[in-house]
């Protein structure tokens, strides 16, 4: 990515959408994905292959995989809860799959119905199976570290385990570590220096993004505190959709749009053309009406002025 | 201030009071005072003092100045628009006087109705009037550069005029100086900068206060930006009320609960109790029904288990 700074990975059309009750229908899911990629978006999490029961919003995920397939240049993501949705994923063209392993133990058992070790065990036989495949046809495999900074249901989540799942994540066969904020008590303190215990367990190489929530209002406040400890890859979702449904009072993704505003105005180059960008809300206004749409940034509209690249030096 | 590390200067009961059209009761606005004092705010600008005709909502200036003064160890700032509302800020006894210098002449000239060169004069009058008071009775003296990161009439605002400005009111005899995100333009980087450059214009002891907005949702991401720069204080708002009336499309200052919430988060002491913080709304928001009051700890609570002084490290 030698012509972008900062990676954003758009996790909307997954974590926004099994979020909300409404179903999105596909051809709006793809129009959205179409327009953001259009506008410059190099990664989006497009779906979870997880049971059309559980989570009918996802009942699309090989035809949204496939469709964003076909889109130049992009990164499709899709989450996995266990060893049958990577199948599913890894058949249906995802270039990524990602599983997220919850270090509050309480929380994994009731997000994925699952122990640690259960966890663990699944993401080797992933490991397993994604190493049967011809290196070309086989996706980056990134293992989550959810509820890295607290709890809802246990409080605070020791450091220590989060380096142990860490490292048992790894040598369970993820190439790479992503760490999550799924309840939004992260600070920019506590980043920094659990960003700082990993990398120095792991490898930086292990370590490159973070999805942080907004939930306490510290979000871009973490976001700022990330990429000065060397992160270049950072969730963050359209108007805010999204959160965890299982963690009671936690919502509220970082917003793309005011993330892109702030890093753009930064001087710090992601690729996406802001003012494109903003676009793209209407196409999920109009298909979600009764959703709530979050964002500083469109509601206050740029700067007077504003011209992309930077900000106010000189 | 050795037992805290950040100042938090209050500034609802001023600049959120003048930004909304309703009056506050007197009554209402010195229980407000007395409770944020009682949770251990340590400043709070109290008034402006301006004609009432302008501001009515401001027409008890005095009278709040002198039962603020009678809190122990509470500093009172007052907001003074020229030498007359100087006068005035003295006699009622204010510790702490600041009159906000628009580093946009436009916006100068639309919130002040005076030029640069206008406001300059008046601080040298105002810093002559102050030299003639014996020194225990003799308040502080902030200059405030306001828009000082861009305008919504002008647009971007240079550097090198805000350097200007500022050396320009040193000169003119204020003993500190306040960077004012106004228009809620202001961004990580360029705040970094231009606090950089300004403390070795004016040297670092002169500039120590910094007042950003949360228009664009940055708020707190600027924060962190300038308290890795070593400023100190930092204005916020209850509820995030006020913003400037002048400048459309700039609302939001920031969210006084949520400033506390992730300086305690992040171990740093302000001396404020966060429980009693958050109680504090209930008095405004009994006097101002009508008032939206923002703020996302408020909304989401602290994390489960969160104890004052630190979170998540270890």
């Amino acid at each position: 990515m030698s012509d972008i700074d900062i990676l954003i990975s758009e996790v909307g059309p997954r974590d926004g959408l099994q979020s909300v009750k409404a179903i999105m229908p596909t051809e709006a899911k793809k129009a959205w994905i179409n327009a953001e990629a259009a506008a410059g978006v190099r990664e989006i999490e497009v779906a979870s292959f997880v049971p059309p029961k559980l989570l009918p919003q996802m009942a699309d995920a090989a035809e949204i995989v496939a469709h964003a397939k076909t889109i130049p240049g992009l990164d499709v993501v899709a989450l996995v809860p266990n060893f049958k949705g990577a199948e599913n994923a890894i058949r249906a063209g995802a270039d990524k799959i990602g599983l997220p392993l919850s270090c509050s133990e309480t929380h994994s058992q009731a997000n994925l119905k699952k122990t640690h070790d259960q966890v663990i065990e699944d993401v080797r036989k992933i490991s397993e199976l994604l190493a049967t495949l011809p290196a070309d046809q086989r996706p980056g495999f990134e293992g989550s570290l959810s509820t890295a900074f607290g709890c809802t249901l246990e409080g605070e989540v020791p450091e220590s385990q989060v380096i142990d799942l860490a490292v048992r994540l790894v040598e369970a066969g993820v190439d790479e570590l992503s760490l999550s904020d799924t309840t939004g008590y992260a600070n920019p303190t506590q980043l920094r220096h659990l960003i700082r215990l990993l990398r120095a367990e792991v490898g930086a190489d292990k370590l490159d993004g973070v999805h942080l929530h907004n939930t306490r209002g510290l979000g871009l406040a973490n976001v700022v505190a990330a990429l000065e400890e060397g992160i270049t890859t950072v969730d963050s979702s359209l108007g805010g959709l999204g959160g965890c449904p299982f963690a009671p009072g936690a919502s509220g993704n970082i917003v793309t749009e005011d993330l892109v505003f702030m890093l753009d105005a930064m001087g710090l180059r992601t690729g996406i053309d802001l003012d494109k960008l903003l676009k793209v809300r209407e196409i999920v206004i109009a298909a979600l009406p009764d959703e709530d749409m979050y964002g500083f940034t469109p509601d206050a509209g740029l700067p007077k002025g504003y011209t992309a690249g930077g900000w106010g030096i000189g």
